[in-house]
């Protein structure tokens, strides 16, 4: 999964699963801009966007490739995200001098601004239906495999028809509705990004993982690029203008972003597969790694720098998947999603027209079946979480390279398509750095774990440990391989397979000894799962829409979707939560807390309090429909104006990202009144703040 | 297993072990105070303790039965132990107003003295042989689970006819040499525990998890205890006088504590088995259980007193698991111990006096390959470790009581035993706090761990959860249940079944709806697993006799123990480890981690710098043969005078508790004399230093 779980469900109001009528209710779902939910807006809210403020909003609207969302907020190209999103560049910027992540960052000049490698934002231009296109590629006779193989080509085909690198015009078919829908997204996309802003970490992420998922909030989770090409800012078409007078309580609000991921279409059978393998044995694996980099990052400064913002992740993910997985185990939860097929199940019995839906059910069954017995497996060699280092993922992309480049586009492994080798060779060009000793550190420990799961014994084992213990076999491949250095992947990469398998490197050679076993674990997982599941899961997606009609919106894919909702307090435990907080809640939990780590207050803003108007509005939550992949996304109000950027989601709003709960669940917001506060007297960047406004 | 592993495994020379010569060579071996290594100290150290130096070391070592060793050092009672061995009753006895487990400690008259709640400590009294007797009730036709109930029977009534509990006198029947001999201790015990002296935990524990099991170090990690008796403060018959020269490099020293357990003896398939199943499953408890009071104890500083304690034994088992693993995992180790297991199996095959030895590599195999098909549920059920908190074990022990009492000594389970059962009791009536918050948290992650590895599906998890969900479940009956109040127990533990089963509580329902597969579990664990392992290891262990002569020492059992060595650095990646570190060095190593927690020095330690002899010699190393259990023993020089005490290993320690390898491994001292310097110049508690030193 290529989008980092930042922000998790919050959702709408659906108690009507327990009836017959169908599923978007209040202020539920992601909506396509193609299709957005003008009927839901009006009766609600007596509000009609036109095409020309969706036009606005979606062109304003910035997908971070990295995994998040942003949007451009001024005429010279700035680009506001959340800091956690910009994170993985602050620290790829930072030096042993400067901690640009810890520390925050402020260029005064346009010169003082720093280029950020190996990250490329997306800006939607287009969409256009294919779905019939792609689904004439394959015919009811063919093999699964075939299937696959036939609607990959025609996908690969469409993409690269429409794209047009030299020009950075990027195209991608996005499967929707589980495959019942296929929309071409064309895109205009951009790699020369560089950073203007960020506050300090311990103002952004105030509270750290203690706090996070929780509410009431204190964070300025903010963080500014700006965009060029051809060496000149770029004056974007379309960029979001700033509120004057911030949001209310009660007040409609919007989020354009890119949720990346949600299971609301799912079986009772997937999830019961996801409730009692799949979460359980990812929590496994997040707990290992939390342990194992919060352990080594406390030994030194040196190490922190190195490993925060891989923990952060994690530490994010694990809270993340315990959120789900207690939704899970929550027999009411379950219940009215059981309700929901058994509504479900009767209207494809009833009609002939939906025979295939019928099958569905027991397909997807049969599947999630195959899953848990080969899941482990396939995390282990197909995902290579045995090898969890950056290099070895160098070595598997280079080896392979060998392998697909020379075969025809349609026969190749999708990540080496022609609409995607573009991105693929960015990533393996990139010079971002990586640190031998973390490197070795996760490696061994990768190692153990594929020890410790198949056994010493086990013959795959006994070759990739060749006769060392994790810890010496990880150092000896960390330290000697060669795919490390940029230039080294570039030429061996150019030299093709000839190259790579003369490169006689232990990495490679790793990443050679493996390839048989991963490559047809992936491709088991492939034909035997994905696909049957992907063919299972249009069927009812067909048979949804033929219940449901038009009233629903696809499971989130990363793409870019319109959401809204109102800002709006809840009850907890019978006591009230408020919207929002204030600048004066910050320092009192500070206080609280002793003024430590996390609640430790970055000096400037102790040393600036009382410059600062105490009772400006710092964070607000709203029932609008979020998930990881939201973060950084622009709260918008009915003018199209940025009201507060989404940053997170209440633990509440965890109980799934399968099934909604409005009650408790709220999506969280930095109020863009915190923002340019913050900006004029913490951090006297009172020009930053004039763009914003538009004052200069 | 009761015994906690603080300290790791540092141990002696075996390169004999490639050989066909035995094994204890240079400072290796736990010795039997009715055993000591009397050739091997005259052969090395041309010293032979006699006697009378041997009685007055044993007299003075004190055993912590909450899991550590300790040592009478005063006339007038005081015990001195580490800080993380006292620090469970630091923290019970903290308040909100008053932390003492962060904070410090320092009662300035008796009168401030504090009494811990349910502390016992042990001074061993005597040993007797009762092999033969022991022996002599199983018979060769016995089944297992009969052999077992006899041995367990004449052990109780061993214990019974030799303890007084009137006078506080306890008898223990300890299985040595894996069941190859029975040794009746005789002790004295005490309940009335004072707390008199503790530092910081920031000093005590200096580096925190970071620089757990590193050298060098420079912890603080002491502790004092005062021991009482009809509200006197005891006058023992014989404490430890503290040695003025402090040790030096290269000098003799001798280690007396108690090691909970090593498995040096064990097969290459028990080996195999906690290479391949056994750690990295404990491993993947401990990583939960981490993350979760992780995150849990940072939210709020109330959390962090109530919570804190366990979660430093998490990470410190932990730890000392990853180091064990990795040892498990070295095939240089694992190598040696192959080779000595051959050289083993070549005697055994070679004497028809080993017949039952032969056979019993194999009954061990086949114990070891049921082990791992068992050990999930066990863990689960009959350890309880789906049901997290102490009052499902108040419960429980509440339920069997009932069940148990009333049958004969002989037939209890034998914890109920007589002699146990006064401990038992002891600790069932403790007052200690519990919190209904922290016992909420970690029981809904159990059931949640409980349903996730079985499925919701599974009948008994059904049934446990009783249609709510983990958390909801789990707040219900820790809210519920009654057992948390010490009179309510006591008063149900009187009352017997009768009481026990009207009691309408929760939690015992809980106890009674899972007691039958816990039983069964346990049962089956015990029959087809330990007693056939015990009798398998009791060949063996005859048999090793045979072959290696009384050159040997048992296996450790938290049981007092000698062990000696030289104080000694060593050498590390080709660079010397001194054997000292001082007082210079611990502001360095503050500093360079920017003075940040787990690196904070406390601020008296701060303000008293410019008095302190900064060369105060802090932490030292020696080549003693210790492990977890050994915490609190005091460093001991031939005079018999303390120089230092134990508190750690360094991380080559724990290359493992199975082998030896004194290239590098260390144990870890506190420095006498850094002990008497902090008291007088940092925390102004010259009368307790005057004390140690006897100037009073």
């Amino acid at each position: 999964m290529t989008v980092r779980s930042r922000v998790l469900a919050a959702v709408a109001a659906v108690g009507a699963l327990m009836t017959t009528t169908p599923t978007a209710h209040g202020d539920e779902g992601m909506w396509l801009f193609n299709a957005p939910p003008l009927a839901q807006l009006k009766a609600k809210y007596n509000f009609t966007p036109d095409a020309q403020w969706l036009e606005h909003v979606q062109k304003s609207s910035v997908r971070f490739n990295s995994g998040g969302s942003g949007s451009f907020v001024s005429k010279t190209g700035l680009v506001m995200t959340n800091h956690h999103v910009g994170a993985d560049d602050l620290q790829k910027l930072s030096t042993n001098e400067k901690n640009y992540l810890r520390d925050g960052f402020h260029a005064k000049t346009a010169a003082e601004e720093i280029a950020c490698k190996g990250l490329e934002l997306n800006v939607l231009q287009s969409i256009k239906i294919v779905t019939d296109e792609v689904t004439a590629a394959v015919t009811p006779d063919m093999a699964p495999a075939d299937a696959f193989k036939a609607r990959q080509a025609k996908i690969g085909a469409i993409e690269k028809a429409n794209a047009d690198p030299a020009k950075g015009v990027r195209a991608d078919v996005v499967t929707l509705f589980a495959g019942g829908q296929y929309h071409l997204y064309v895109s205009k996309k951009y790699t020369d990004i560089r950073l203007v802003f960020a506050p300090e970490k311990g103002i952004a992420f105030f509270g750290g993982d203690a706090d996070n998922f929780e509410y009431p909030r204190y964070d300025l989770d903010v963080c500014f690029f700006r965009v060029y090409e051809g060496g000149q800012a770029v004056a974007p078409e379309h960029f979001l203008s700033w509120s004057e007078a911030g949001s209310k309580e009660g007040e409609l609000i919007f989020v354009s972003g890119h949720p990346g991921r949600t299971t609301r279409q799912n079986t009772i059978a997937e999830l019961e597969y996801q409730r009692d393998t799949g979460y359980p044995y990812l929590l496994t694996r997040l707990n290992r790694l939390e342990v194992l980099i919060n352990s080594w990052v406390q030994r030194s400064e040196s190490n922190r720098q190195k490993g925060e913002e891989e923990l952060f992740g994690i530490q994010n993910s694990r809270k993340a998947r315990i959120g789900g997985l207690a939704g899970l185990l929550d027999p009411a939860l379950m219940g009215r999603k059981v309700a929901d097929e058994e509504r479900f199940r009767k209207f494809v019995t009833a009609s002939a027209a939906t025979a295939d839906a019928a099958k569905a059910f027991d397909t997807i069954a049969a599947a999630e079946k195959l899953r848990a017995t080969l899941v482990k497996d396939a995390g282990f060699y197909a995902n290579g979480s045995a090898f969890n280092t950056a290099y070895f993922g160098m070595a598997r992309t280079l080896l392979r390279a060998g392998d697909e480049k020379p075969k025809p586009a349609a026969e190749r492994l999708p990540e080496f398509g022609d609409a995607k080798l573009q991105s693929l060779e960015f990533a393996l060009f990139s010079d971002a750095p990586h640190y031998d000793d973390f490197e070795t550190l996760k490696l061994a420990d990768s190692l153990t774990m594929l020890a410790g799961h198949y056994g010493m014994a086990d013959p795959l084992v006994t070759k990739v440990l060749a006769g060392k213990s994790p810890r010496d076999r990880a150092f000896a491949l960390v330290s000697g391989t060669k795919v490390k250095d940029p230039a080294v992947r570039k030429k061996l990469y150019e030299g093709g397979k000839g190259a790579i398998d003369a490169a006689n490197d232990p990495m490679i050679d790793l990443a050679k000894l493996v390839d048989a076993k991963s490559r047809e674990l992936r491709k088991e997982f492939e034909t035997k799962i994905d696909e049957p599941k992907r063919a299972a899961y249009a069927a009812l997606a067909k048979a949804r829409y033929q219940m449901d009609g038009d009233k629903t919106y696809p499971d989130a894919t990363f793409t870019l979707r319109l959401s809204y909702g109102t800002v709006k307090g809840y009850q907890e435990n019978g006591q009230a939560v408020p919207a929002f907080t204030d600048m004066a809640g910050l320092y009192e939990r500070s206080k609280s807390q002793g003024n430590k780590d996390p609640f430790e207050l970055p000096k400037r803003w102790e040393e600036k309090k009382a410059k600062l108007d105490l009772k400006t509005p710092f964070n607000f939550v709203s029932t609008a429909d979020i998930i990881g992949g939201n973060s950084g996304s622009p709260v918008i109000n009915a003018k199209g104006e940025v009201v507060g950027l989404i940053f997170d989601g209440n633990i509440q709003s965890l109980v799934l990202d399968f099934i909604y709960d409005a009650t408790e669940a709220r999506a969280l917001s930095v109020d863009s009144r915190a923002i340019v506060e913050a900006l004029r007297k913490v951090y006297d960047a009172g020009d930053l703040a004039d763009e914003l406004q538009a004052k200069k």
